[in-house]
């Protein structure tokens, strides 16, 4: 029997359903799990697939099973678990082989990791994998990080079991060491505000326009056939549309509006602020989700303040203003993506990784929670202007800014005077009216710091003098 | 000649200003500074005040001159700089004495500093200065972190040179270790955001009602008397009235828009988000200065983009729309205001501080920047309900919120229609819009998240079923 070409630690759902991507692409592949009965089990259930899969029992067995440079993938809790795990390993691994983080990882952890194997012989991929379950069993979208070579002696397997977008797989080597996880996380920070505004145009529409799940659910099918077109929205569709078998009543209004969050969100906005890049669309996101998490706070605040002033919306024209909501979700959109891809560009520069922007955009087209025909325009529009300073400031996103943030504002507005919260929505307004205008108001913040803390400030007309005229703030 | 009953090391503007105070408070006080002229300098500038001071050209001299156990303010730049100033003075230092870094640092730093120290017989207080130049000078705002007996050891010191609010001195000691950086790092977040806000008003007053620099002056001059009063009010009534001395055109004018940052709004951001807890008024403040900072890429962006549609706002009564600017930057502040406290109450928590809110409020009120009648009134209702969820479910601030959240609801559909940014400000609408809603719309997140990656999720009416009907996103 030939040596497997690569081997994977860790059978829960993610692990399970990866391997068995792999094995049905034609890869053999070595399996091992710490309790050797999810082993069994695996094995057992994998039918046809049986014939490329090795199951293991022991570390040594696993190892021995796998062709060297053995490619090792970790599927485990992210964490101290994968430090485990690496040391457990270590002492069965040869030089050039290659332990591989699939798991949801804080890239700094990746970037330790890496770092601490450099003069090992051995070498750490981390690797980000988009998609949930489905994603890993039929295709998902996998960011890689670590050394470009040890990227090539996995890249025939990863390209095997990769999405694809019209013939091209959603895989791509991004860069050494966190580059891989990096990407991952601001995918999940994009996706994070996607939901939001999502979820707020569907706050419009139930408590704005008073209309049911199902009708909600219209409306986003609609929207999946035009330019909106995405995973994200078609699932928003099937899920309004989903009857509780329980009771009979729509899905969504039997689940509980407290929304958990796991990191990725959160460590998105924290590297945006340490490198000063406004992420305030996936700021608003997570903000939003720990709102909704304190749900007994809400209620009792509810009973002290009252609803905000929400009644049915005064709409005139119905369908102009599905129109604009439509059209305020892609604006929106689009300046929760600009940011994304602003941070991830002054990520490659801090931490020296060069991210190709137009290949990320490549490989979210497909696979991922973020796919939709949206990434394919942002794929031609950075393939076309690779140096732009932002996504809006391209040609085409440009057009699309100017043809849909009126509609954003009428949606803003009207959700604002109505007391329907849309902090996703207004912050990608915020954004492109504070980002378009050459002369903005902090000269009145640079004059208040000088006036208190004699902190200076530049002058637009380049003359010599630094300091307002009060003093240096003794005299204040 | 008796002994100093504390020291100084760091004779730059903030240490000098320091000094004096304590000095001219009846205090005799020993200083120190890295290079020798400068202490030669300041002691020779001291004026009457010399016979307080004691000038020290070694370490040995400046800690001879202190009277046991010795508290010795260090006040350098924040940083590495701080660990190397203790290591040099931790050989001349004896059991009890009080290492004092009186500076701008990150709390976690302070942390750091105060449990190295644990156990070597010297203890370590992390004290927050606010206040400026000018407080430093007469009187500023002090929070203090560390043991509770080394701060007896300087209470009476800082009492006698704290800013005095109606004769309450505005100095407390807030928690051990890093408690009292961190208070100061949230007080310069909300300034962050008050500023923001400040200059966003300023914004619409200027591009959409075209006001002058000196009309803005009136208006802000106006406020001053109001409810609004505060320091940083009355200094944007100066600001906008100073004339450039060079052009005699208004300074304002003439000042760059683009606003730095020290650090401290970026942490504040940073901690609340490792918390899990709201504080998008700073973020959005933060995220604002960045913005700023970016001025070629603005100037670009707006020849590509063009301006937002902003033009003379049409504004029927004009009266009563500065009516509404004034309530609207009222109703704003309560929102950035209460995100501050309550990621002070989940710090607390978190690091074990029991801060005490009502105290804080307390010594905000005179000295430092943030300074305001706004804050005895918060003093008032946290000493009224010590334990309330959030300052806006307290009696007196939900009634400011009913009574002026309409105004901030017009101001901001006002300024979005009309293409003029006002992150902040929407920043607090959608915060009270979320957080008085018992029902949010995360229902449909969840629903999401269940259905692509069996996130599962609660039910409203506690029924046994976690998962949507969708097939645990297998099927999807």
């Amino acid at each position: 029997m030939s040596q497997a070409e690569i081997g994977l630690i860790g059978l829960g759902v993610m692990g399970s359903n990866l391997a068995l991507n792999i094995a049905e692409k034609g890869n053999r592949i070595a399996v091992f799990n710490r309790t050797v009965e999810a082993t069994r089990k695996f094995y057992a259930e994998a039918g046809a697939l049986k014939e490329q899969i090795v199951p293991c029992e022991t570390i040594e067995e696993f190892v021995a099973a796998i062709r060297p440079p053995r490619p090792i993938i970790i599927m485990i809790k992210a964490g101290d678990p994968v430090d485990q795990q690496m040391e457990i390993l270590k002492p069965y691994l040869a030089k050039g082989d290659i332990m591989i983080d699939a798991g949801n990882a804080n890239f700094r952890d990746t970037m330790r990791r890496f770092e601490a194997l450099k003069d090992s012989g051995l070498t750490f991929i981390g690797m980000g994998v988009s998609g949930g379950e489905e994603g890993a069993r039929h295709g998902p979208s996998i960011m890689v990080g670590g050394t470009e070579d040890s990227y090539r002696r996995v890249e025939k397997v990863l390209t095997s079991i990769a999405a694809k977008y019209e013939n091209d797989p959603c895989v791509a080597w991004l860069g050494e060491n966190g580059a891989g996880h990096f990407v991952k996380t601001i995918h999940n920070g994009i996706e994070y505000a996607d939901m939001q505004m999502i979820a707020e145009i569907y706050g419009i529409l139930r408590d704005g326009l008073k209309m049911s799940a199902a009708e909600i659910g219209d409306v986003f099918g609609a929207w999946n056939k035009g330019r909106l077109n995405s995973y994200l929205i078609e699932i928003t569709e099937k899920v309004l549309k989903a009857a509780d078998p329980l009771t009979g009543k729509p899905m969504v209004d039997l689940i509980l509006d407290k929304a958990g969050q796991k990191g990725t969100g959160k460590w998105s906005v924290i590297e945006a602020q340490n490198m000063g890049i406004p992420a305030t669309g996936i700021e608003a996101a997570v903000a939003a989700r720990s709102i909704s998490s304190m749900k007994e706070e809400r209620e009792a605040a509810e009973k002290i303040l009252g609803l905000p002033p929400v009644g049915e919306l005064k709409v005139a024209d119905r369908d102009a203003f599905l129109k604009d909501l439509e059209n305020a979700l892609l604006a929106a959109k689009i300046g929760a993506y600009a940011q994304g891809f602003a941070v991830m560009s002054a990520a490659s520069k801090e931490f020296g990784w060069s991210l190709p922007m137009p290949t990320i955009a490549k490989i979210w087209r497909a696979g991922c929670i973020i796919r939709s025909q949206f990434l394919d325009e942002i794929t031609t529009a950075f393939t076309k202007a690779p140096d732009a300073a932002n996504l809006i400031v391209t040609p085409a996103f440009a057009a699309m800014v100017k043809e849909t943030d009126a509609a954003l504002r009428r949606v803003v507005s009207t959700a604002v005077l109505g007391g329907l919260p849309v902090p996703a929505l207004a912050s990608a307004l915020g954004y492109f009216d504070s980002y378009r205008r050459g002369r903005g108001t902090a000269n009145v913040i640079q004059a208040q710091r000088d006036f208190f803390g004699a902190h200076g400030f530049d002058r637009v007309d380049g003359a010599d003098s630094h300091h307002g005229p009060w003093g240096s703030g003794l005299n204040a």
